[in-house]
C-alpha cells in the first residue's frame, strides 16, 4: 500500500492508536491484545489500524519503539538455510547494537522488560512468537523450540555483558571477534539433534 | 578467626561498615574503593572492617547481598582442572536460580546492575575481577579472559532467558537438560584457543 502523504489529523490518530497499543499489550500481553482490540480503545476502526501499521508485530515494534520489526527482518536471515544461519543471527543481531541509532532502542527495551513484569510479558510473548518461533520452524527436530531459545539465550547474554554490564575484553572486541567466537554456539543449538535428550552427537 | 559471641552494638557497627560499604562501591566502584577507606567512612578500624568481613570481596558480597561469595566458592569449582569445567560452572550457577533462597538475591542484584549505572560499574569491576578473573586464569591461551567473558556472557543470557523474561521452553526445562545443552558451550569457550584470531580447531 503506497503512503501518499498525509491527511490533517493523521499524526494523532497514529499517536491515539499508539498508546491504546501499548496499554493493550500491557495489560493482556503480546498474545492476548487484538488488532481489533487496540482499534476500539483508540476509537478508530481496525482497517485503519492495518492501514497504518500492517500486523500485529509490526504494531507491537512501533508501539514498543523497538529498532527494527522481526517479520520484516527475519525471513532473509532464515530463508538461506540452516548453514551458515547461526553467524547470520549473530552478525545482525550485533549490528542492532553496533549502531548509535538503535542502540538506545534496543536498551530501553531490554531494560524496560527487565525491571517491568507487565513489558516482560508481552516481550517474552512476541519474542516467542515472532522471533524464536520463526527460528524454531526453520530447524529441524522435535526440540527445536529449546533450540531456539537457547540461541536467545546466547543473544541476550551477549548485549548484557557487552553493552549493558560492558565486561572487558567482551566490551572492546571487534565485531567480526565477537561473531566469531559466537556463531559456533548458535549454529551447534540450532544444529544440534538431540541436545534435549543427552544423545549428542557432535558436528 | 573464631566469633566469640555478639557484643553490645556489634550489629550497629556491622550495619555501619555495610552502609558506607555500599556507598563507597557505588560512588569509587569495586576496584576503587579499599577496606581502609571503608573503614574510615563507618568510623571504625579497618582491622575491624576486616575482622567482620574478611576480604574486599567478601564485604561486596554482604554489601550487595550477594547469595555467594565468589571467593568462598570459584576455587572449588575451578580446582579439578578444565576438564568438565563448563559442566561445573554451569551447574553451580543454575543451583543460585533454582533455590528460591538465593534466587530473589540474584534477581535483585541483576536489576539494580541493568538500571543503575553506578551498580553496573561496582558489580562490573567485581564480575571481572573475582569471576571471570579467576575463570581466566585456569583456563590457557593469550585470549583467556575474553573466553571466560563468553562464558559470563553465557551464563548472563541464561538466567535472564530462563528466569527473568521466562521464554518458553527453556524457562520450563529440567535443569538437567539446560546444563547438558549449556555445558558444551562453556567448555567450547573455555578450551577452545585461537578463538580470537580465527585459527580454530575444533575439539
Amino acid at each position: 500500500m503506497v503512503r501518499t502523504g498525509r491527511r490533517p489529523g493523521e499524526s494523532g490518530t497514529r499517536d491515539a492508536i499508539l498508546n491504546a497499543a501499548r496499554e493493550s499489550f500491557a495489560a493482556q500481553g503480546y498474545d492476548g491484545a487484538t488488532i481489533r482490540g487496540i482499534g476500539r480503545a483508540a476509537g478508530v476502526d481496525p482497517a485503519l489500524v492495518h492501514h497504518y501499521f500492517g500486523s500485529k508485530d509490526a504494531l507491537f515494534a512501533a508501539a514498543m519503539q523497538l529498532p527494527v520489526d522481526a517479520s520484516a527482518v527475519l525471513p532473509d536471515l532464515l530463508a538461506p538455510g540452516l548453514d551458515g544461519m547461526g553467524e547470520r543471527l549473530v552478525r545482525f543481531f550485533l549490528s542492532l547494537w553496533e549502531s548509535g541509532r538503535t542502540r538506545a532502542a534496543m536498551l530501553a527495551v531490554f531494560r524496560s522488560a527487565l525491571v517491568q513484569d507487565r513489558a516482560a510479558t508481552a516481550l517474552r510473548e512476541f519474542i516467542g512468537r515472532e522471533v524464536l518461533g520463526r527460528v524454531g520452524s526453520q530447524v529441524p527436530g522435535p526440540d527445536a523450540q529449546l533450540r531456539a531459545s537457547l540461541v536467545g539465550s546466547q543473544l541476550v547474554g551477549l548485549a548484557i555483558a557487552r553493552y549493558v554490564l560492558r565486561v572487558e575484553p567482551l566490551a572492546s572486541a571487534e565485531p567480526e571477534t565477537v561473531v566469531a567466537a559466537v556463531a559456533p554456539t548458535l549454529q551447534r543449538y540450532l544444529a544440534h539433534e538431540g541436545l534435549l535428550t543427552g544423545t549428542s552427537h557432535h558436528a
